[in-house]
């Protein structure tokens, strides 16, 4: 079994951002020599997601609004956790949207239907955050 | 390591549905002569989900109210991506349900709670989609 | 590969509550001998959850608040599935938090970012269930 570790980092200048990592993890999946395994793509902060879904940007405003609607950023004294803090709705919103994804690897490739694509989504940006890639296989 | 690879079709005649697919899925665990390791079962399409719940006809009914109350279908005007689509609200649907489960295999099982089903949960059917059952382990 | 089990037991006696379970699981990865592989943590109740956030009162307590917001408890008659069963809402808030996490294992230990820890979601108490840690790697 072999085994590979790659962190992919982040720094947002907004708020709320989905930015598209298919292309680092199929590097990844490259870079490991994995042929038939499974990879983890998991964010290492409990504010931000990885996810998949549509490369469409009509959507990800819908996605903006939805969670925006779910689990509103303000009043912000409505949440205990804003205490110093201003990004209760970010663990919420991550809730939603999960922490991570487990892709398969076939004949050395990520294993998507036809319209999947990998996303990170960004709730509580404007520093530096990161997501951790892991493939385990052979 | 041992691998194992199977796509599961669906073609849903209404709009929404949840079928049980744990036959399907132990089917596979059996095929693929893996006694421990792990499978990971996904929908392949970004409006539908594989998720692990109940198999009961009146909570999947509850689902349905409640998910269409989260996000619902109409007006399907409030929704960007429905230019030429009508299915944003199951883009939606669908994170709430998850696109995946991860099980582990023992003993060349399924090791599932008591009442664990996997079901496939269809948001926009009434064409042909799929699952992918990827199978590692020894 | 090496693969490893065990079953992590609860009885809460509230019918909600979060409990942090990170140092069981990094125990269970101690006595897997496990040095890099994957492992799968996941509610075997599907009124129960299994994810990743913050260790703070004040979100959890958020986190209460939203979900019955999101998923009510009452009133009782609204849920179909409520016949001889007084649940539904659990089914549905453990929905959004999810059943399972799997996170990475990297020189022996857990794979964590800093802020992240594990946590059982119960949301059907006083009674006992439980929780399945597998384990896959070298």
């Amino acid at each position: 079994m072999n085994s590979y570790r790659k962190e992919l980092w982040f720094n947002v200048p907004s708020r709320r951002a989905f930015i598209k990592i298919t292309p680092d993890v199929e590097e990844c999946v490259k870079e490991s020599g994995v042929r038939e395994g499974l990879v983890l793509c998991n964010a290492m902060h409990i504010t931000a997601s990885v996810f998949i879904n549509d490369d469409e940007a009509g959507l990800h405003h819908d996605y903006d609004i939805w969670l925006e609607k779910l689990a509103p950023h303000e009043p912000l004294s409505q949440y205990r956790h804003n205490v110093g803090e201003d990004n209760a709705d970010a663990h919420m919103k991550r809730q939603i949207m999960g922490r991570e994804v487990v892709v398969a690897i076939t004949n050395g490739k990520l294993d998507l239907g036809p319209w999947e694509q990998i996303f990170y989504g960004e709730f509580d940006g404007r520093r530096k955050k990161r997501v951790l890639v892991k493939i385990i296989g052979e």
